[in-house]
């Protein structure tokens, strides 16, 4: 048997491995990129991308509906069935853009499964063994199954994203992003829509207290989220379907819908692989990888994005953690990941978004600091929308005056939350943020409302 | 006659004179405020507020309407006479707000115009003087006159956003960012809307390609854009009015219209002060301040806001030049005014925004850098808001890599800008700015885009 030898082999072709290949393969590297599922991977075409598109629709007319007394008369509503043509539109042709983006630049695509047989050799399905110098894991991740009785009933996010007609009515199981997110879409496209999350805190990774302002923002729009409510079973029932939920006081209870959608977070997908052949440690929350974003226990492998332990399951963070990748595929220690306030948010409207520490965090990891928190429904920039839930959370350094987190729900909160990743990221001040001198009215001036 | 001494005398209670006013009051002086007009200035009663709050209003039916064709159904209109019953309900309330946050610090309020009469003594119409340690003007700025017969059948930038009705059809006289603020909400408005302009370029101040490019998306909602039309004269026609220009090749030519809109800039408002009487010097752009904020001829008197030389007049520069004054009077020496990486923006739809240097400037100013420009309209961001009309023009120092200037036509172009006006000020690179894990999707995250 033949065996195939390149430079690098990329396993995975979304943001990070896409990247990974191409600009190995812009300089001059012999590169292949292995793909078991649609080329781009699950931002573009199953994540951030279609998920952003139907969002931003949806809120168009959460916005409407919050200026009606403001003089904005009439009325919208989402066309599900354009809406859907136009996200095709949009997302249909990327998966082409991106199988032409590796061959414009010489790089070998493989369409299978790839799984290590040695420290360097993978074999893709019936292709014989593919050997590099380097091989970059970039497998990305999967929904995490429930393991209940009638998960197969619960569509996955996919499915909710390419849903032909919308259910009309529809129960959203866990209370993460893809949760909150969908369901905003779902109620704001005229289904009734209901969040059923297993235990108290709802949206972790986010600030406590703003996430329990979403859910009231959220109840508003006719979303139910009903917490400490974990779904012991699916069932069909009638057209659609019966979540059993175990609720407060251990009372069984249903909840019926047309449709039932598992919003359950992502698992590093690792388990086709066979690491364990290349002796590549990984762990539950992925490829153990050093600061060099090398495998810890073999230097031929390299990690990024969502497959790997460090880090946050977020496309930006598989983008810059590529970036690195490259670096040293390319000049050996030359770059070291750093995440250092790092911004994400839950696109919901209003948005709720952080960057930085999350308080507990902050006192976990023993700072001395000062939290500045407030109602922002009350600034004129969110009265003016008719947004009557918004909040933020800033934790500052006390004797620095550096910020060590900020936390934001409200208009432009993926905005504002950037100024404070870089401030975080520079380890500039309370002081620096109140004297820039910020665009107004903009929502980064509203930083002098918070830290004044 | 009696003269009543106090610490501080402030003229003008916008934002920069408040500010000072409040803080110092604060600290324990025993200060006066005098107002000649409405309690809280230009900004918040006849200037960005309830701009801003005509603009979103008008805005929404403008993204409504850009995506028609991406599953938002259904029609929308302003409602002028609710939009305005809104506006007042937001506006009419703060001039009170204002007046009670000065009497609850123990700030005495004169209502009335003050004049100096000598180096640190004022008096306000029949009131005996006023002596003061210090003397603060934040008088702002006023109109620019036109000085053409029949300017006073204009309305003023006052009136338009005071119209109980909206005229059909509207001439807006002078391309700077008021004309184009106004004639974006008119048209949005459902009334036919021309801006004249004297000269070639629009938008002085702002990136001319990006400027080019806002008149064409200006064009596609229907306002009508005439460069190189100087007005010479308006004249009553019917119902309304007619303005004649001199066209090109001096032709002359005439517009008629329900009503014409004065959209000139402003000038520092110091005719009524008698500055010489204080031996205050001030220019063409204002008072002549060093960098404390203190008049550079008369050690009494400080100056900040629109009223100065130095600067923008922008709302965030008079608040941060007032923060400058006030840590002046309380410590002397202590403060200086920096206002590196001023970010503005013209709040159109998209909105035009910069901060730093424009390109011009860089140039005059001896800068190597290279231009980092391209068109936004095609990334999925816009795309996905049907906005046909995007672009960014971004200065980097060669060698240093640091940001000298940004430049942005699109969505969220007022938070966008803030990103690189904290680059500017704090010398951040274009590496810095590819490296922040900017939250995603968000227009943050398009300086990788823009930079890559």
């Amino acid at each position: 048997m033949t065996r195939q030898a390149y430079d690098v082999i990329v396993i995975g072709s979304g943001p990070a491995g896409g990247i990974v290949a191409r600009r190995l393969g812009e300089a001059g590297l012999d590169v292949a990129v292995v793909e078991k599922d649609g080329w781009g991977g699950v931002c573009p075409l199953r994540g951030c991308e279609p998920k952003k598109t139907l969002a931003d629709m949806s809120h168009e007319i959460l916005r409407v509906r919050d200026t009606a007394a403001h003089g904005v008369a009439g009325n919208v509503r989402v066309d599900w069935a354009s809406l859907m043509r136009f996200k095709h539109s949009v997302i249909d042709p990327i998966s082409g853009r991106v199988f032409d983006s590796f061959h414009g630049r010489g790089i070998t695509t493989i369409q299978g499964e790839a799984r290590f047989t040695g420290p360097d050799t993978v074999e893709v399905e019936e292709l014989g063994p593919l050997t590099a110098r380097h091989i970059v894991v970039a497998s990305g991740a999967v929904p995490r199954k429930l393991g209940i009785p009638g998960e197969s009933l619960l569509l996955s996010s996919d499915r909710f994203l390419d849903l032909e007609n919308l259910p009309e009515s529809m129960l959203f199981i866990g209370g993460g992003f893809i949760s909150f997110e969908f369901a905003c879409i779902a109620a704001a496209a005229g289904a009734r829509a209901t969040i059923l999350h297993r235990s108290h805190r709802v949206l972790k990774g986010f600030d406590e207290s703003l996430g329990r302002k979403l859910v009231q923002a959220m109840r508003d729009q006719g979303v139910a989220v009903h917490t400490d409510h974990p779904v012991k079973a699916v069932e069909p029932f009638e057209d659609g379907v019966r979540v059993i939920v175990s609720g407060p006081d251990d009372v069984e209870m249903e909840f019926v819908a047309a449709a039932a959608v598992s919003g359950t977070g992502r698992v590093p997908d690792l388990d086709g692989l066979d690491l364990g052949k290349a002796g590549v440690e990984s762990g539950e929350r992925g490829i153990k990888v050093d600061e060099y974003m090398r495998s810890v226990s073999n230097p031929v492998v390299f990690g990024a994005g969502d497959c790997v332990e460090p880090g946050h399951p977020l496309t930006p963070v598989a983008a810059l953690q590529a970036d690195t990748v490259v670096r040293n595929i390319l000049d050996e220690g030359s770059a070291r990941s750093d995440l250092s306030g790092t911004a994400g948010a839950v696109f919901t409207h209003p948005t709720l978004a952080c960057a930085g520490l999350l308080e507990e965090q902050a006192s976990e990891q023993g700072y001395d600091f000062k939290v500045f928190e407030g109602d922002a429904a009350k600034w004129s920039e969110h009265h003016r929308l008719g947004m009557a839930h918004a909040g933020y959370r800033v934790l500052v350094e006390r004797g620095t005056g550096r910020i060590l987190g900020a936390h934001y729900l409200g208009a432009h909160a993926e905005e504002v939350v950037n100024i404070f990743g870089m401030a975080i990221r520079h380890s500039l001040t309370r002081e620096d943020l109140l004297a820039q001198p910020w665009a107004y009215p903009s929502f980064g001036y509203t930083v002098r409302y918070m830290l004044g």
